[in-house]
């Protein structure tokens, strides 16, 4: 108690809003990742990978989020220079520095992919994390509109490559112009009035049309009962947004045509139904039919930040949240078009698409459904029974891993052979190698089922007839890889038949 | 000349030190991490990724690089609570960090790799970056030197499996015990002078035996002309330092014997050597001999940080520098065993070793002997003739996706068809298919040779042969995707064959 103070000790653990991510959670981000990089290089998209660090100049503000426009970045400065840098904070902003900077060299329309962490400086949530994992494919220097078609079609195809099933995700696609076109047949002329229907019309996910009609009018008691103003329209001016949000209808050419209704005489209307119509008709000369991809005004997530055709993909299906409830998984990709992001750099104009796939959210649903998940297989474990004789079982280990079988020694005090098994059940070992001095001297091994072990301890009431029923067979040493190699191999696993 | 001034442009260029990947580095570097996951994950170890952010509490200062003590790191502090993040500087503390906070969840011994970027607030030069690639193994909580044989029996695989065959790399294996034993027997108690002889036997590598020599006595004119003060030690004591760094002879058995007798009676040194033999040992038992790993006491590097077995893997074939010179690739990975990172959170001494191999530069080692590199094939170009019928290429492009062939309609404005030609050709892209409205009418399509083009427009000396001979055939439109995937498959390419 009279010891001098020391410094205290480091507290071991991840800053506010990070996490660690072990094993089968790597491995799977990894493997969806590649399958993706797959299904984008097919379609003719070049990796890039620009740095972590941009400087703060060129990163500017261009977050996506409508909901967070304060959301802000991890930034120091330099110490020489005094410039300030910053963490990217997706992989768009980066795009346009890399295009802008390296715009002689690259072929254009350049097509580019990049996957890997972005950092936002923003309030930690459940489930909501500082650093997590952005998938995107964009494609600059074209406005064609097939460059917003194929993304779409890619984007159904990489959902299918992970796993999601046709039928199982939508993706939806409108168009900023459309928008503009409704607010100009409007007469809405007054930037903070547009941006106020804007903003009521962002909130039609949550309080749908008559909600919508509220809030454009005098205004709407909220839920939680506090009255929220409304932007002030007269009833009948309503009309052309509601009109937008609500012309879905059963078929590509019924929608188009009530956005025409809806749009006016507004010409900038009339470009974003063309190019809604234009889209349509690429995804159906590909064959991507409404099963997969369809027109519908109702998407406005981020409609403020795109200039063109926005995209969005839901996954439809139900999953249970944490507290047991159904709930839509809801969406797992956003994109659309934008011109802007270049321009800053060089002044030019230069058109661009693009999607961005949230990978995290992506894996958490095919972990809600099953269809991923639970622990990687272990490795084979050579057990140590006779600490002197580390050689011979280095020896056998050498030969699982050389016959490509996954395999390890245990590495740790060897006394109580317990705890060797217990290292093997936390691993998930499927199988343990035993050798001590009697086999050795027979010139055999004993291999252990710890599979069927764990099943026959749980089965089996007594004590006795556990020790009867021992999940293990003899063989000779030197059948050792091949025991191993077809047992791992064999989906009907009987290591007695194989044994022989 | 009169406009107002407008707010400067940001400037599109990376941050001083680092830089972007473009294609074809990006997947092969994807490529060589995934090959050496594969390794690390036969051998039993688990995959961890961490976050890149750290508080700088639990980071520490722990940088491995003797010759850069004052490598700073990338660092900023929270709004909210004043915390100091940053960046990681390597992937050994965040695993230290990881390890204590997980501790009782994770089985012991803890087999890891990790792969990532790692940063460092460092002046960047020519080939050194501020942001690199990191790929670990490390084991913890195993004081056993069947896991430090383990370490360099995979990295051995890892190397081979990257594409360095046996005879173009050795692993050197050293022990810190054994240069403790050294300083013991010299009768070196102060750690100042103690500080002094290591920095010494640091430059060994530099300065030779006769340096060395010179640098323990009394100085030393270096190249430069300036005078270094040496450390003051009479000569004969010199001789066991000498003796530890060129005690290597052409077996393990007999460098044992000269370390032995290098440490003389010091407890510490014999327990090195017992360390190092014991190594030799289970790597023999494991099949790897001396063409792959070798007992050197003279790899010095990182000794002071490390606490018992230190590893280095060097590549022993010539490459052409910059300045068209022979030179040494030198070391790609090194590691060893470190016994306190640990013990900075939980207070309780921990066994860890493991290595990192520095992935970017064993692929210049890889791209230097012309084994990796030069560019990706690019995409099949689908040629637009007629903007009108972007329908009918896209289906064309929809259908050879659909076989697996990378390929893209051409997105740039398809008015000049030389500059589609041009974009392929900055592309790479193997094929171009054209179909024009005349094409279009008699159901074929034309499918170009672009290599062979190419080659021909070389070959041929008169513009007048080169339109006689285009490498171009001409097939029924139903055939496309057939062809383009027997070509693309075929190793011996002859498109004209191919066609029938």
């Amino acid at each position: 108690m009279a010891k001098p103070k020391k410094t205290p000790r480091p507290r071991a653990e991840t800053p506010k809003g990070f996490r660690d991510y072990f094993g089968a959670e790597v491995a799977g981000r990894n493997a969806m990742l590649a399958q993706i990089a797959e299904v984008y290089h097919r379609y003719g998209f070049d990796a890039l990978e620009s740095s972590a660090v941009e400087t703060v100049e060129a990163l500017g503000k261009f977050l996506p989020d409508v909901d967070r426009p304060n959301a802000g970045v991890f930034a120091w400065q330099e110490a020489d220079d005094e410039k300030w840098l910053a963490l990217r904070y997706d992989l768009t902003a980066p795009l346009a520095r890399v295009f802008a900077q390296h715009r002689n060299d690259l072929a254009t329309p350049y097509r580019r992919y990049a996957m890997g962490p972005v950092w936002r400086n923003e309030k930690p949530g459940p489930g909501r994390f500082r650093q997590f994992y952005q998938c995107d494919a964009d494609t600059v220097g074209t406005a064609s509109m097939a460059a917003d078609a194929e993304i779409c079609a890619m984007l159904a195809d990489c959902l299918e490559v992970v796993g999601i099933p046709r039928g199982d995700y939508v993706i939806r696609i409108n168009n900023r112009k459309v928008l503009n076109g409704v607010l100009e047949s409007m007469g809405l002329t007054d930037d903070a009035q547009r941006a106020d229907v804007m903003r009521t019309i962002d909130k039609f996910d949550k309080v749908g049309e008559e909600g919508v009609r509220q809030l454009l009018g005098k205004g709407r008691l909220d839920a939680s009962g506090a009255y929220i103003d409304g932007v002030g329209l007269a009833p009948e001016q309503a009309d052309p947004v509601i009109a937008f949000l609500t012309s879905r209808a059963g078929d590509a050419a019924t929608t188009l045509a009530n956005l025409r209704t809806a749009v006016g005489d507004s010409a900038t209307g009339a470009a974003g139904v063309d190019e809604l119509q234009s889209i349509a008709d690429l995804l159906t000369a590909q064959g991507y039919g409404p099963d997969r991809i369809v027109i519908d005004p109702s998407v406005v997530r981020g409609l403020g930040y795109y200039t063109g055709p926005v995209f969005e993909a839901e996954l439809t299906f139900e999953i249970t949240d944490e507290k047991g409830r159904p709930r839509q998984f809801g969406s797992v990709a956003g994109g659309g078009r934008y011109d802007d992001l270049v321009k800053r750099f060089t002044g030019q104009e230069v058109p661009a698409t693009g999607i961005s796939i949230g990978v995290d959210r992506l894996l958490a649903a095919l972990r809600a459904k099953g269809r991923i998940g639970g622990t990687e297989a272990g490795p084979v474990l050579i057990t140590v029974m006779d600490r002197d004789r580390m050689g011979d079982y280095q020896a056998m280990v050498a030969e699982l891993r050389g016959a490509g079988i996954r395999a390890e020694v245990y590495l740790g005090n060897p006394k109580n052979f317990g705890n060797q098994l217990k290292y093997a059940d936390k691993r998930d070992c499927p199988l343990a190698v035993i050798e001590g001095s009697d086999e050795k001297d027979r010139g055999v091994v004993i291999i252990k089922d710890l599979a069927l072990g764990k099943k026959l301890a749980a089965d089996i009431a007594s004590n006795e007839e556990w020790k009867e029923q021992p999940a293990q067979v003899e063989i000779a040493r030197n059948r050792l890889a091949e025991v191993v190699t077809r047992y791992i191999g064999e989906t009907e696993k009987n290591l007695f038949e194989i044994a022989g």
